[in-house]
């Protein structure tokens, strides 16, 4: 597979590509934060429209829950503090008095949201109880950060919870949460593996934890979600009882889930190119600009046309923008490229006279001329293929970098020169697993979820295999 | 004016329908912080999404700032921070580690915004800036706090920060922020009065402040709305320079505005009665609920043709509910009344065979018959008119309560008596307006905007009075 320039430097090419269109300015003067400028911030409530239309569809009900969580609750539940306790902020001072209680910054919500789960639940009539928020969470990142992908404030993180009646409920919970964030992505044309989290790569507090990983240009993957299933792990910890429908008393049985703007910089980044940026019609904030090409003493007629052109797209709830900036077309192409508009309409003087738009498309540079009456029903086409080629391209490089290895030296030899992810024989030992990571210098996602069965032996042990895992470096 | 049970008993009245509506839980365990239910965020999102579009309709862009903002760059504005440094959370440690930097949680957020604004603005071409966030802020409140409306952390402020060549579009732009804010609390049937805050009540590192107040029904004033001219103190702070036309220098001229969640709480309570709340239907989470009135064996029409209603006024953009909860139709209106929905439809065997429905208006109790074929009209006109009256009742109520007063006496009287506002004449030095508010026992909220030419003599002084000012018992 031969690598472009922008795969290659993709470090590089993200910062420049976040300056060029205008998505975020990273000169904030702490480390981690950095500013949502106006474009950036469009595509970011487009995206998380998305999921937000899913979860409501799908029965799960939008609440708000405070930032600050006192310290005596914060540590209740002891596996879940040991994981977040090297990076939580905490706030220690209001005004000039010294709080009786420390603060947490929440890093994620569970010990906000459960104490009052437990005021909630009753009785089995209470469940099962389904709900999100959309919130900024901080994590005390000691590691080099890098905008929306290892952040000390993630803006924007779309946490659901969910409590259920007994085991087989909160299972069938994960396994619809799974197809949510599928649709999600696949709106978002972002490809994709489920993996199950290895034990020692599992939530702090959860059972277990499924996971989305996705593919960044320079090859190594990047975690754009995650699915717990979290037993009464919590529960027992927060009280969490309810009356069953016998008349007992049980814990609930939970699960949580969330997505962060980790899935933006995805969007970014699996449709980029050496050009910068292209959206995927879904999310992008203009996705139709129209620019007027005009000639001498022909300029009104061309811009008029523009303009109409524009306000009917707009009417039917395409989002189009006209650019009538005072400066030179070439200049205008080049700056809407940079900013991923997915498909660029120009109209000269000689479009005027023959009742046309010469339409282009940013993905494939395609030209083709679109005839003034049926420039609606066109343009609708024309999204419609960029978002199906988007997703097509996407997936197939996706494919193309998921390998075979059965051997330690295999697996460093195809990471080493191919990058990407190994498929992996594995005999389901958490010390093997572990060797593994440490003599291929690369880790593991996880088994695949509904992955194949599995042959071979495991290359540790060499025992026979009862699973895959998939391996990879990782951001 | 005779005052009824919920207006005398506000306090208690409105903590109930806080619950009653499923608004907010208050239970968290931390003071001043509280949690947004389904249906109150529901409520809550409709309100913001009426400022996000008159703010974005007139040429403002939505970004998004971080929340922490590192001490030093908070403490440049010397009188800025006077005004904060006694109520602001402060994060000392990250993980085990003490911070080099102390980081404030953003109070409001000039002092992260317009660092920022220096990278961006070099020439008169990069202005004006008009650029607003919706975030969570925090204060450190040592008095008693209540849902909405003093808070430590305000998950729901709206803040815009615009930055302009000279003091007159500074000025036209505080002008266009009046009208704004106008539009906004007349499309949710809020009353306000807009003056000038007093120099001791201003914005700390303003020129001036505008503020919007309502009332509240226990007659104490709820300012709902701030609006600053911040002149070139900031800019000069921080360095926000420019390139004028001619090829000088100046720094820019500023402006700032902001709303937060005490807009909900003004929503709820100036339009509630002794039944609860009662939503304007511009941002009712349910518009129209159908309770359909099963009588024996007609169970299944009945309910058929409250759905299909129901699906009618969806496909028109209504928020219309159908209510098959297996309870008592008594018990739905009971709940639904609780709810504020603003109008009810009852649908038993009489009305399917006459093809009718018959609504009820919650603000009214008035009964009255639809016919079927005419029910999306019917409907659409009678959330109109339950608009109208809702607003014209409000604005009745509040103009009631202005009254007049030309000294210390008759001020101390008319509050003690009635609540509400007095208008006072002034003769505008500060020292008369503070021993003034100190001899009444009742507060300046400042002169009003646009208001009539004062005649009559300062209370005080007894020199000329120059303007009126607007007094109060405030929250």
């Amino acid at each position: 597979m031969k690598r472009e320039r922008w795969q290659k430097e993709f470090s590089e090419w993200f910062n420049q590509m976040l300056r060029d269109a205008d998505i975020m300015d990273t000169r904030y003067p702490v480390k981690g934060l950095y500013v949502w400028l106006p474009y950036g911030l469009k595509l970011r409530n487009s995206v998380f429209e998305i999921i937000k239309h899913l979860l409501n569809d799908s029965g799960h009900q939008e609440v708000l829950f405070p930032l600050l969580i006192p310290e005596d609750i914060f540590k209740k539940e002891a596996e879940h503090i040991r994981g977040f306790e090297g990076e939580v902020y905490w706030v220690t001072h209001g005004g000039r008095d010294k709080l009786d209680v420390k603060l947490a910054l929440r890093p994620t919500s569970e010990t906000s949201i459960y104490p009052m789960f437990a005021r909630w639940i009753r009785s089995h009539a209470d469940l099962p109880i389904k709900v999100y928020q959309i919130v900024n969470i901080f994590r005390y990142e000691t590691k080099m950060t890098k905008p929306m992908m290892r952040l000390r404030e993630v803006t924007t993180f779309k946490e659901a919870h969910t409590a259920h009646k007994n085991w087989d409920e909160a299972e069938a919970q994960v396994k619809k949460a799974v197809e949510i964030y599928k649709r999600f992505f696949d709106e978002l044309g972002v490809p994709y593996v489920v993996t199950k989290r290895p034990p020692w790569d599992t939530f702090a507090g959860a059972k277990y934890s499924l996971a989305f990983d996705t593919l960044a240009p320079d090859l190594k993957t990047l975690q754009v979600g995650t699915i717990h299933n979290l037993g009464q792990n919590f529960a027992k910890v927060y009280d969490l009882k309810f009356e069953t429908a016998e008349g007992k008393h049980d814990f609930v049985y939970q699960t949580c889930y969330g997505v962060s703007e980790r899935v933006i910089a995805a969007v970014m980044m699996v449709h980029g190119d050496d050009h910068g940026l292209c959206m995927p019609p879904a999310v992008a904030p203009i996705q139709v600009v129209a620019v007027p090409i005009p000639f001498k003493e022909e300029e009104t007629p061309v811009q008029q046309i523009a303009e109409s052109v524009v306000n009917e797209l707009n009417s039917i709830g395409v989002r189009a923008h006209l650019d009538v900036r005072d400066i030179r077309p070439g200049k205008k192409f080049y700056d809407w490229e940079r900013h991923g508009v997915p498909l660029r309409l120009e109209i000269g003087p000689e479009d005027v006279k023959k009742a046309q738009v010469v339409a282009v498309r940013r993905d494939t540079g395609e030209k083709q001329i679109i005839q003034r009456q049926a420039i609606r029903t066109k343009v609708k086409q024309l999204l419609d293929e960029i978002s199906g080629d988007l997703r097509d391209r996407a997936w197939k490089r996706f494919k193309e970098i998921i390998h075979e290895a059965s051997d330690v030296k295999s697996i460093k030899q195809i990471i080493g020169k191919k990058g990407g992810m190994v498929r992996v024989p594995w005999c389901e030992q958490e010390a093997c697993g572990q060797m593994l990571e440490e003599q291929a210098g690369v880790e593991i996602l996880g088994q695949e979820f509904d992955g194949k069965h599995a042959s071979g032996i495991c290359p540790i042990c060499s025992k026979r295999a009862k699973s895959y895992v998939l391996m990879a470096k990782t951001y």
